[in-house]
């Protein structure tokens, strides 16, 4: 494990989600079905367990798996350097979330770089290539941290700055930092006195689940509300700024983020609040001339009606909370208009939401 | 039972949450804490089985805890009609939820009815007061929904007429017909083909566990979706108006109601969607001059972090979903401003959410 970017949250410990180790030749990822209640590593070690890794969602997040997936097909590489080994490889990574883009990315992206080598070479190459990606994917986060933290300085006038969140866009999403939650953890490193605000996001938990717990680790005072409070405690003036993450940014600056987004922007707007969208460049899709382009995917309505926690033993179990009869729609996206989003920052820097932003981007990047 | 409006659904079905039954001489409530998984009619034969039925949240709802609490003293009249007794009824009766308003209202009601008689009448009056106050609740909520009707009627458009609403402020909120529901019970009832969309309403669910399951009894086509949800269905045109109700309205129309209400208004004004509050006028304050003046419930943060449902057997369980360590906040309401409320229905006619609309009322009443 070397000294990266992910040591700089001062407390001596890497908050990151991905980690090799080079006694084990093997990868560790948190198991991220476990959190928050049990932290617990899990070791890849064999193509099976990265494929399970991915598939049970131990990790997720695009960058995570993509990433993921890269080590998993260089640990196959290590072990078998065959043309037909890396074809079975890369076809049951792929299997695991057949949707996910990152993920043929990242493989692609292993397949190329050890394409003209002789066998002898390729699991070295391989496995620089997949820490290649990781580190490149920690220095884009910890630029989008940088650019965003003028911003946070801008806005903190001595008291506490209060920044309200949704769902999870921090290093439990990516390698390290995050996205949205990097110009935070920044500006705690840069000794600004902070507090985040994280939204539960139903149905799937991920701001009571993994941001709370991830904020927690870095030493970031949180509190947990319900979705539905956000727009109270703006009006309350209890909060200074929100910053979300996007998982696909249209040409004209419109977002794509977690259900609940557009309604915490149109609370901020309402209130007179900064509403900023944290992004790498790389989930700008150029080929979308706008939001009304993006099909909202509609996911499995058991995440509502249902919930998964601890009983009294300690045990992990699931209830139902609805009646069996109750019909239920579970819309996963939602599109917060450019006219609503105050900046967008990205790992080149902070841009107006818009076409002129967005191009100002390509010619900077 | 009389053939109250309750019957007006057309299923047969009487629709109501608390009824008198002659024969048994005792009151009859729906077990809410059992909805959605059970419906169990609670028979409240001694003043015990009263204080039980409002302390342990069997009925809730302001209008129907109340009644509850009428008939609870009527039936320990009836039993001993000594002052002594009465004392005593009274103050076990108050006790069960100390800051309800309704409640001290009910019972101040009964027991003025009776103040002047001799022994040998009071439980007849009693009875009799507590079945008027039952009976004027279910006219006052009855009017609501007509006055609503003619709103909804000019929305229709011959296509289903899709309706939003928030928590619950349906008959079982009240004794029958409910306040926000009330108009679209009333449009079912008038043949209008309607659908609603129920916010969940987390963190106690009322929108998933009670609205959906009293939409159902009533055939109701409705759909139960996450609270941030709301946004996105407005802007998909899937919305043709917002109805929801009130815990108490200021004297310039600002409205104070279930978390989540402002966001839903925001989300209606983007979107050109009408927004609605229906109430009883008991529910106005008029010595409240604006929003700004009423303070925000804070409540116990177990319900956003644990999760209420059935297991495997069916059986009645609580989960942990949050970190043991997690910090939360539960506000409880939210005020939505005057300018966002298209109209106010009340029992005496729809009126604009104004100082001078809300004053044309008492000049109506």
């Amino acid at each position: 494990m070397s000294g990266d970017a992910t040591a700089a949250f001062g407390t001596g410990e890497l908050l990151c989600s991905l980690r090799w180790n080079d006694d084990g030749q093997c990868a560790e990822v948190i198991d991220q079905t476990k959190l928050p209640h049990v932290l617990e590593w899990a070791q890849l070690c064999s193509l099976e367990s990265y494929c399970h890794a991915i598939n049970a969602m131990q990790v997720r997040g695009a960058p995570l798996i993509g990433i993921t997936a890269a080590f998993g097909l260089a640990q196959a590489i290590a072990r078998d350097p065959s043309d037909a080994s890396i074809r079975h490889a890369r076809t049951a990574l792929l299997a695991t979330r057949p949707t996910a883009v990152n993920l043929r990315w990242a493989l692609d992206h292993i397949s190329m770089a050890i394409n003209d080598l002789d066998k002898a070479l390729r699991a070295a190459q391989a496995l620089a290539s997949a820490q290649r990606l990781r580190n490149d994917d920690i220095q884009v986060c910890a630029n989008i941290g940088q650019n965003g933290l003028g911003l946070l300085t801008n806005l903190s006038q001595g008291d506490v700055l209060n920044v309200m969140t949704h769902c999870n866009a921090g290093w439990l999403a990516t390698i390290a930092w995050g996205t949205a939650l990097s110009p935070v953890y920044q500006a705690h490193t840069a000794g600004i006195d902070l507090h985040v605000w994280v939204s539960e996001t139903r149905p799937r938990n991920q701001g009571m689940n993994l941001t709370a717990w991830e904020l927690q680790r870095a030493g970031v005072p949180c509190t947990v509300v319900a979705d539905s409070a956000c727009g109270q405690l703006m009006r309350d003036r209890l909060v200074d700024c929100v910053i979300v993450g996007t998982d696909r940014t249209a040409a004209n600056g419109d977002v794509c983020n977690k259900i609940g987004t557009y309604l915490k922007a149109l609370a901020a707007r309402d209130n007179q609040i900064p509403f900023y969208v944290a992004l790498p460049t790389s989930t700008i899709d150029w080929q979308c001339a706008s939001g009304d382009d993006i099909p909202i995917e509609q996911r499995d309505t058991d995440e509502l009606l249902f919930a998964d926690g601890v009983n009294d033993s300690g045990e992990r179990q699931r209830l139902r909370v609805g009646a069996a009869t109750v019909r239920a729609q579970n819309p996963a996206f939602d599109i917060t208009p450019a006219s609503m989003v105050g900046a967008l920052i990205t790992e080149h820097g902070v841009v107006e939401a818009s076409v002129d932003g967005l191009l100002s981007l390509r010619e900077n990047s």
